[in-house]
């Protein structure tokens, strides 16, 4: 007892690409899933469009999103590619796309399809827009999302003009929160043996998300104030710049406020009015924020992170994406190991960052090439070697060239 | 069949508050777990501190984190109150904090605690840092995380100054990692018979979150180029004015692109070798993006996201937070609800975004005053009448003032 992963033998056949797709299943790898990656003969286009590689196949957000998972080719478009899908998908727990309805439909893998062959499959669609309402079947972007769903509306509210959060917020978001979906609707199936359909609608979920935080005062009828929470969306609330970087810091108790106005020198402010509560420095929010850029700018980050902490006032310094790695901590702890990856030499992989039963769980073998699992995964479907060997020659399934596999 | 919710009879007990603990609960109320809030005497920080209400205990922000929990008050730093949150813990399934591993360990809650009682108990712990690092057992802000995760980095890449996303981003998105995670320990329980103990440390799982999208060309050793993916933050990548207003758009491919210039009037440009394929584009982003700007200034929002759908080229206006619940998607799917809430009158719900077996689920009862449930959670227990009373009139116990009930 204790060394069962908490997904150790469920199988999911993922029929997903680029990010949203891909990070729900790297999820469910983490958590110990057996993941079958199911790619057109020419391969997910983030492997190329990701950013460079040494081969070109294999992009650093490529490499991050899918690892740990086995790789199959199959052209969906052959009625023996399609055929091959399905007897596949009949040794699976779960099947997960981001593909459109009418393009699911089509292919006859929508939820209606594939749960009357098999009741119990957990069928999962990620999807830009729900059913009804006039987005509809329309193509999501992340960028589209985050307009519609007044995410880029904060900044225009805080620094005058909107503006992309910069990372695919709303893709890594709703793959976790289908991840999630996905696991609950198994915890059923143990239970009752029932399987389930499930659809999880960017714009709406990312709407909320927005909203959950933001409503606010408007959730009110009638409403106490404007949406919008006036502490995250202060333009003074923002890191601060020291002599040589950028740091963080929250001084938001008391406690907090009167040791951060003793770290910079500034004993003479401890009875300011404007000072004393949390609802006096909120209310001079401005001034507050203000001391900070005039107290901090005359010494190093190193001086200020080493006073702050010696004063417990929480602070980080704000690091460049090329110094993050080298934070004390995350070396500490080894997020980043390096690994030997057969096609593009070293990489830098990031290992899942949960503590299950004590530890971290390994992050499985690294991506691989275009079909290199092909042959193994469609002999365990159950297609004879005569099979298997028929649907490559005909250009149905693809398998990793022999000179480029591991 | 069909009618029971995903998690249906999972009972939670949840000593979690102000943001990234009760999101996590909330996730799994929406799955239709049963989760019961245990606050201090004095509530959740977030109720007040959330923002305004008619009573001053129901801030938009915590009702739509805690909407559909039960509440019991308990003070923890008595015997009796521990010993009602002892036995309490012994009629659940899962047990979720965010609390700093030696306060947890002083109360008798940490994981060997709890698990030597109660073994097959998800034991779970929200952390802001890891075991084994130098950070270990330092206090957690969002800021603190957007900071050292570098995610205040990217817009310092991106603008020339750092800045944090506009959202609570790490408490968010923890919290669906965890829930996430407790899922699956339900399945690994559900089929060995097992607990778990699971901690998630908020660093280094927003570190790994914003790496996997931005390590990019630096994944390599030796690194092929710095790390940052360079078309989510390239400065001009951004929503562009209108005449009224600010819209999104995509025209990522070959189709599109040539889509948008005819939809502008740029005829002329459909052959410019600047902008003929998506690595034309790439290398000329600042002109591609330049045109837009440029041309979408001259008309309405209206004009051109009707003209823009008419080409098939992806683009949303960019809403601000007053704008968003009026947009005829999220009007049509219903993504907010009126109710009555029993202290503060009518409030809109934001509900489950996700379709479970073809429906969003409820969104389940708002959230109640402190302690609202204190005794009938007791009584299930197992705590008589007589020891009720007791701790009630103690002040160990609270229950909310018959007059404040719904």
């Amino acid at each position: 007892m204790g060394d069962e992963k908490l997904l150790e033998g469920i199988r999911v056949l993922d029929l997903t690409s680029v990010v949203v797709g891909p990070a729900t299943t790297l999820r469910l790898v983490d958590l110990g899933a057996t993941v079958i990656k199911v790619e057109t003969p020419e391969g997910d286009v983030m492997r190329s469009l990701g950013g460079p590689s040494n081969t070109g196949h294999f992009s650093g957000k490529f490499l991050h999103f899918n690892r740990g998972k086995r790789f199959i080719a199959l052209d969906l478009k052959t009625p023996a590619g399609l055929e091959a899908m399905r007897k596949l998908l009949g040794t699976c727990d779960v099947f997960v796309s981001n593909i459109r309805p009418e393009s699911l439909a089509r292919l006859g893998l929508d939820a209606e399809s594939c749960r009357a062959r098999q009741p119990a499959l957990i069928h999962c669609n990620i999807t830009g827009f729900g059913p009804g309402g006039p987005y509809r079947g329309l193509p999501a972007y992340d960028t589209v999302i985050q307009g519609a769903s007044g995410i880029t509306g904060l900044t225009l509210k805080r620094d005058g003009a909107p503006n992309f959060v910069p990372l695919l917020i709303g893709d890594h978001t709703v793959a976790e929160i289908t991840a999630g979906h996905i696991c609950a609707a198994l915890v059923r199936r143990l239970r009752t043996g029932q399987g389930a359909t499930l659809e999880i609608p960017m714009l709406e979920t990312m709407a909320a998300y927005n909203l959950e935080e933001h409503l606010g005062p408007a959730s009110f009828c009638p409403p106490l104030g404007k949406p919008g929470d006036t502490r995250v969306l202060d333009p003074h609330h923002r890191p601060v710049a020291t002599r040589d970087g950028w740091i963080t810091l929250t001084a938001n108790t008391d406690r907090q406020a009167a040791a951060f106005l003793r770290t910079i020198g500034r004993h003479d402010l401890l009875e300011d009015p404007r000072f004393r509560t949390v609802a006096d420095r909120f209310r001079n929010a401005k001034d507050w924020y203000g001391l900070r850029v005039d107290a901090l700018r005359g010494q190093d980050t190193a001086y200020w992170l080493k006073a702050l902490a010696e004063a417990d006032v929480p602070a980080m310094p704000c690091y460049t994406l090329e110094q993050v790695e080298a934070d004390p901590h995350l070396k500490a702890v080894g997020l980043l190991v390096q690994e030997e990856h057969p096609q593009e030499g070293t990489i830098k992989t990031i290992r899942p960052t949960a503590l299950i039963d004590g530890k971290n769980y390994d992050p499985g073998p690294p991506a691989k090439p275009i079909g290199a699992d092909t042959e193994t995964v469609l002999a365990e479907a159950g297609l004879s070697a005569a099979e298997i060997q028929a649907a490559l020659g005909a250009g149905t399934a693809r398998t990793a060239k022999a000179g480029a596999q591991s």
